[in-house]
């Protein structure tokens, strides 16, 4: 889930890796949001190998809500692409088990429930052009309200690829116009990320009848001068996945992702 | 005035320096929108030596609306960077004469009007961006009626410079949402000819009380489905000019611009 707010209290690392180290080694037990600013946060699925191929492709033909950016070799804990030392089974603070699309557990790591079967899947999340935004004078409600970013199911529905589909999960971000044409230039540098907004005012045409009843997250306010900016949001991963009731599968909990070595900034195609 | 049309039987010119013979010749005298697709056009200003370094002044302070393409030298009628051989006096199919804030003539050439102190300016022109929206498969209402963009006074002001000041100038095209985003980055690569929009929706935030009203141009309609997207409109100088009622100065008539030798393409900064 890329909705995670910054808590009070968490401590900033000067690197992913140190706070990468801080999570495997018990040191930082909570969410992610803004522990290691400037570096790039990924929003995690694991699958079996069985269903692994499909989710591939369904990434590849839906790269707005599943921008891709590092697949595991099967049982592969490693993803030497996103840091060195990476290893999925202990890097995460908190993870979610799931069994026949149901949660069944939360878990601080993943080493009496690793098979050699699973493949992981990382992928990119809003944490990165939201701190671009952020860094140009945007304000962000729901950072500023400490609240999770407004989510709706929509009528645009995603690409299928095998047994995955099902409906884009999209956030929203209220902006003054001229914050949005400047946030639209923006996201489109970061297509690993999103890129741009997928809709902007208007939510109706996207099949959302009530916008301060989001489907996940906190509802914000819409003011007077404003317009609702939706974006492709990494959760539609994660809803077409429960749809599917994988036999097992494991996600990060909401909030709590993997810091990966990258910069925000080189993700960057512009 | 950046809002012609393309007239039905336009002959269709090879390049920027073919049209713009038929011009200087006289074999071509009408509107120049679509006469040599792929070539920069631009909005002409003439004025008198004592206003032009005022002049200068504000299309640097107000880029959007002024996006200053070139500038000739005092008395010398030749705008080599935008054509070897231009003669701003006889490649215009239609100059507007004022004197003293009024349109006292429209004539085909300035051979009879030209001064030694007259300096030449080339501003960018809409016809760029929207010929690349529309190569982008993004249809423009007003292309398709056959009619002059809808253009209107805002409450935003520009920045002034000498005696030259007022109020912003913007066109109107009515997009689908995603459309909408499309067009925003289209046009940012093209901060010559007006770049990306400067508001998106609710024109009352910016002064319009009735989108159906404009103050140039033709009305278009605003479906449900659609928003008003706002540029800054090279109407802007010839109002602000107007404005200043200079002794003496020149534009093009409505739709009758500079055809050039740069090609649309080359604009863009990415």
């Amino acid at each position: 889930m890329n909705a995670g707010v910054a808590r009070q209290g968490n401590r900033i690392f000067a690197t992913g890796r140190e706070a990468r180290l801080a999570v495997r080694n018990g040191i930082h037990r909570g969410q992610t949001a803004g522990i290691a600013p400037g570096f790039v946060q990924a929003n995690l699925a694991i699958l079996p190998k069985a269903l692994a191929d499909d989710f591939f492709r369904f990434c590849q033909f839906n790269p707005k809500p599943c921008p891709l950016l590092a697949a595991s070799e099967p049982g592969d804990p490693r993803l030497p692409t996103l840091g060195e030392d990476i290893d999925i089974r202990t890097d995460i603070p908190l993870y979610r088990v799931w069994k026949n699309g149901e949660p069944v557990a939360e878990v601080p790591d993943l080493k009496d429930v690793w098979r050699d079967d699973l493949v992981a899947f990382l992928i990119g999340c809003s944490f990165s052009f939201e701190e671009a935004l952020v860094e140009d004078g945007i304000p962000l409600r729901h950072i500023d309200d400490g609240t999770n970013v407004p989510m709706y199911r929509t009528s645009i529905q995603t690409q299928p690829a095998g047994p995955f589909r099902g409906p884009l999960v999209v956030s929203m971000r209220p902006l003054k116009p001229a914050d949005a044409i400047r946030a639209v230039q923006i996201t489109s540098r970061f297509p690993s990320v999103h890129g741009a907004p997928v809709h902007i005012g208007k939510p109706e045409m996207i099949g959302i009848a009530n916008i301060m009843k989001p489907d996940y997250g906190d509802p914000v306010v819409v003011k007077d001068d404003e317009l609702p900016v939706f974006w492709a949001c990494g959760v539609t991963p994660q809803s077409v996945i429960a749809a599917v009731k994988p036999e097992f599968s494991i996600t990060h909990a909401p909030g709590h992702m993997l810091v990966t070595d990258l910069r925000n900034s080189r993700l960057a195609v512009l």
